[in-house]
């Protein structure tokens, strides 16, 4: 079986998780909606530790809501409990109200999984899109430019 | 905004899901990852009450397993505690031991979000991939057949 | 081994939850967090079905909360994937503000878990507890009568 | 309201934990069935890093379970998106193949909630009782030990 590699650019954001028994099935690796979860907490983290922006803050506080709009994941290689695995955040492209991003997981230099997902901006009082801020979209444009120079960070 | 209407083909294996409290996040809608937990728990369904096969039989006794090689879903109207929405399966594409579905959740004969999944059939022994028993085969070709004759249930 | 017999009083609110696949963990049974989840739906069920109050709209309309307070259980019989399992609700004390009630999993008369769990009704907008209105309180009360009857009704 | 003191021994395991969105319900605070999800992460981590025993292996090498007997929970104060809460492990009674622990969930020196669980040493084969090993029970025993001084880490 062919095995795609993967090496993170050095400035891209990457969180390890443990894979817990919680996440294991009977067949002993990880329940695919679980990733999904695990992705939902890197994007927190990444806004916050990486963007600088309190995720809570952006939810509960200015009432923004960021649901997807579309998902796309290959599953490639299982992981099993006790694994430690790799989730590194790509921007793919920031629209107007809507931002695309790839999480590929990964270990050993061996690429698990990849996920594309879109997200849109919305107000949890209006329920309508409303424009990323400025100084988000600068931040997330940033953030895209320094880790798009390695080959291997193409997120599509 | 345009809404995409879907009724599902008569004959098509159709479930209904309550929207529990413990579905919905803080911003009062279907926390995504719980859709993907609702498919699975409908492939299931499916397997048992339209195919014949007992699934944790399949998993458990024969020792299969059917993890998922790729999913692309799309999210067009979320939902809200209380909603009770519909999730109706269509089988698009049935490959030696793969088999690609679609399935789609409405409610008053609007689309709600439609996602396409394929899965590999293996062995949790061997963890490779095993032929379709051809039993299998054609009960899922006997349903594909009876479920694409009308228009609206195109799976892609 | 001393196994429980159960048999819930006959107008009881008893619903059946199939043990999924997701349910189970790497050692083939039912992760006990999941056991906690379907309590909360088989609540969510009694509120709407047996007492006639909406219960979505008791959360997002009313602006209600029922937090628990307090939970115990004990674990008695482990389940599998496929097993179907009986859950039964008991109301067993109503305070000004609080609910004390028994869940019983079972099947085939024999018990399989019991939890006792007491909630508190609070507003959602003040976070404060609330009195149990007096109809609801009613309500309550007759369930409680009418199934404590029998001896094995018992919730404590 | 009164609240409830805690400081942990010093040497007691304490994890931190971020609420996140996907933790919390439509009433912004975290959904109760997570926290025992969080409970088990803790007790997989001790294992591995205080106790020196690989929980995966344990499960899948050796062919162990910890299933819980008994469960109780007090909750005392709601955990919202965005607070660390902290999760400190202590071990209450040692028996020949089970565990009592308290887990007690604080920030800033307040209790938030205290669980108390029983589990029992199982093997996965026989689904039978085991003893705990010798060397286990003695990294336990010396765990309880250099974390009982303190006045404040009262397990029952």
């Amino acid at each position: 079986m062919i095995q795609d590699r993967f090496v993170p650019p050095s400035s891209a954001f990457t969180r390890s998780v443990p894979v817990r028994f919680s996440h294991c099935d009977p067949a002993g690796i990880v329940y695919f909606p679980h990733y999904f979860d695990m992705f939902n907490g890197l994007i927190e983290d990444w806004y916050t530790q990486e963007l600088g922006y309190d995720y809570a803050e952006l939810i509960m506080g200015s009432r923004y809501g960021f649901p997807f709009v579309h998902i796309e994941c290959d599953f490639k290689v299982p992981s099993r409990i006790g694994d430690v695995i790799n989730l590194t955040l790509l921007a793919a492209r920031i629209g107007r109200s809507s931002l695309s991003i790839a999480i590929v997981c990964h270990r050993d230099g061996i690429e698990r999984l990849r996920a594309r997902m879109a997200t849109a901006m919305m107000s949890l009082e209006t329920r309508r899109a409303v424009p990323l801020p400025e100084a988000l979209r600068e931040g997330i444009e940033s953030y895209r430019q320094r880790t798009t120079d390695a080959p291997s960070a193409s997120a599509e």
